[in-house]
């Protein structure tokens, strides 16, 4: 199995890349593609030693899409992009899954435009690991469409279901629709005509309406929510678990003497809970519903974090999570969109 | 001054919330009107030794909303519920401001069936004080509207600012609008629509977009969204606060025997931040629209909670903020609405 990787993407490219993806084919015993400019990532591999690597190959790409740049602009204009190159190589057959750092909407596009939507599904989305108090709760969509229709959360519900199942490894997973209060009732016009089709769903199970404080809770497996809703909570979430663990540690620092004989004891066990609350630690994010498996990371990653995507994403193959969820949505029968919109 | 408090509000009530009335009037030099089951109120205020208390006066109401009932029914239906009552009063000119404890929606029906809304406001909303690195966040709407136009962002704009110059005392308030991205062209149909409206104002200052990360770390004093966005970040942040505060216990269990020493020492620390991300402290979220002062606070809110809400109810009074929010609509010739919707 071979993972295209965009060797230029994120704010740590190329070097934090190709680390990452050096320590995932030494560990997942996968083949990795490195795409982007020839010359600096063959510096990167010399520098770490891995020049003879033969799990690794490097993909000339003579272009990369910036951070600031209007992704879907950029990803037609850019034939010769990096995450443009890594995308055919997998339409091409010549590998099975794309792993993207950086620009979010520029991954989206690429993978719309390279792969395709799977049949049945208008809108791909894109799903989040958050740390719960039972593990994970995966939370989509966390940012792939902002306008979503109740269709549009169907289908969410239905791969995040896959997702969890092939992926997270839970046998049966539970599905709620994010929501302001538990009555099917509740809720804004997306939600409460959302909730009668989660309903009639036979292929997965639907827990019913969740509130935000269950993301956390673990309440249940999946939660699914318009995109623009996923992206705020995210973003959030991120945010508020940096201030809390700053707030403790300041906190910690202002008391007395004793407490902070305490605190460079449990230092350490905080730094290991800052990686636990750190979102970007789980492996990137996969886009769903695109017809090809494919990782989304976030801007900041480091080695870690994309060795963690590389085999999220040799997983997703191995699983066929594309072929669960095409077979749940033609049982499902979900109405079929010809609309490019 | 005086405060007319529901008293058989929320999930402590009448105890907690006599508690609070008692302490708030001792402290704040208030005069506190407790509506509900005259009876039960009279037995506390023995309890507490105030039955003599002449801040403190019991004003009876037969009828009570419990928090399963549907909130506009049950309104129009008991005449004689205490929130009803309570807010009957600060329209017939009895009492100055009212304090709910309780169901939310209840809340809601009440002050807007009671009070009415303030010329030039289509929609009240719930402006929610959220702990953030600089102090303090107001997010509004966080629940009143579920599905908000971009008229109702604007008026939840200017209602946020004057709370926030005139309450929590910042001479220039920002106001950001919650959004996606930082371009103004980012977004939903909502969001995209609500920017050049919000950069028309004149009477406020408009930042521009913010993101969900800029929740925790104090970017701006006020951010604006619909209800249904900020309810659900509101209740994941409670949710996340408490759920981090448990794994730091936690990993400080799992330690060794230093790491428990240390916790031992830090663990008075970590109960006063407990208290700082408990959002409830901050005294309720006021009811920002309606033609009169009007506190909500949560259902679980205990004797501090409602010390602090009475508090806020009186600035709220004397910072007339109603008044500078009628001002503003005046001089921004917001479109004005007819219709009940």
């Amino acid at each position: 199995m071979k993972i295209a990787v965009d060797a230029m993407g994120g704010d740590y490219a190329p070097e934090e890349v190709v680390i990452g993806a050096i320590e995932a084919a030494e560990t997942y015993n996968l083949d990795v593609a490195l795409v982007g400019d020839e010359k600096r990532i063959q510096e990167v591999l010399r520098k770490y030693g891995a020049q003879e690597n033969t799990r690794l190959t490097v993909v000339h790409a003579s272009q990369v899409i910036e951070m600031g740049e209007h992704p879907a602009q950029a990803i037609r204009k850019k034939r010769d992009a990096s995450i443009v190159v890594a995308t055919r190589l997998v339409k091409e057959g010549c590998c099975d899954a794309v792993v993207a750092p950086g620009s979010t909407g520029a991954a989206v596009t690429a993978a719309l435009l390279g792969l395709g939507r799977i049949k049945g599904i208008e809108r791909p989305c894109i799903a989040t690991p958050i740390p719960s108090k039972k593990g994970i709760t995966v939370l989509l969509d966390s940012g792939a469409n902002s306008n979503s229709k109740p269709q549009h959360l169907v289908e969410g519900a239905i791969m995040g279901f896959h997702y969890a199942k092939y992926i997270l490894g839970i046998e049966k997973p539970t599905v709620g629709l994010l929501n302001i209060g538990e009555e099917a009732s509740k809720g804004n016009e997306l939600s409460q005509a959302t909730y009668p089709l989660l309903e009639k769903l036979k292929t997965i199970s639907f827990y019913g309406n969740v509130e935000g404080r269950d993301i956390p809770q673990g309440t249940v497996d999946v939660v699914v929510c318009d995109g623009f809703v996923g992206n705020v909570i995210l973003k959030f979430g991120e945010g508020m678990a940096m201030f809390i663990i700053r707030l403790v540690k300041d906190t910690i620092k202002q008391s007395g003497f004793i407490a902070k004989l305490g605190a460079l004891a449990i230092y350490p066990a905080l730094k290991s809970l800052k990686k636990r609350l750190d979102f970007t630690e789980y492996g990137g994010a996969p886009l769903l519903g695109v017809d090809g498996s494919f990782i989304i990371c976030h801007g900041s990653s480091k080695a870690k974090a994309i060795k963690n995507a590389i085999r999220v994403a040799g997983e997703l193959v191995q699983q066929d999570v594309v072929g669960h969820i095409r077979k749940s949505i033609e049982e499902e029968e979900v109405e079929q969109y010809d609309s490019e919109s």
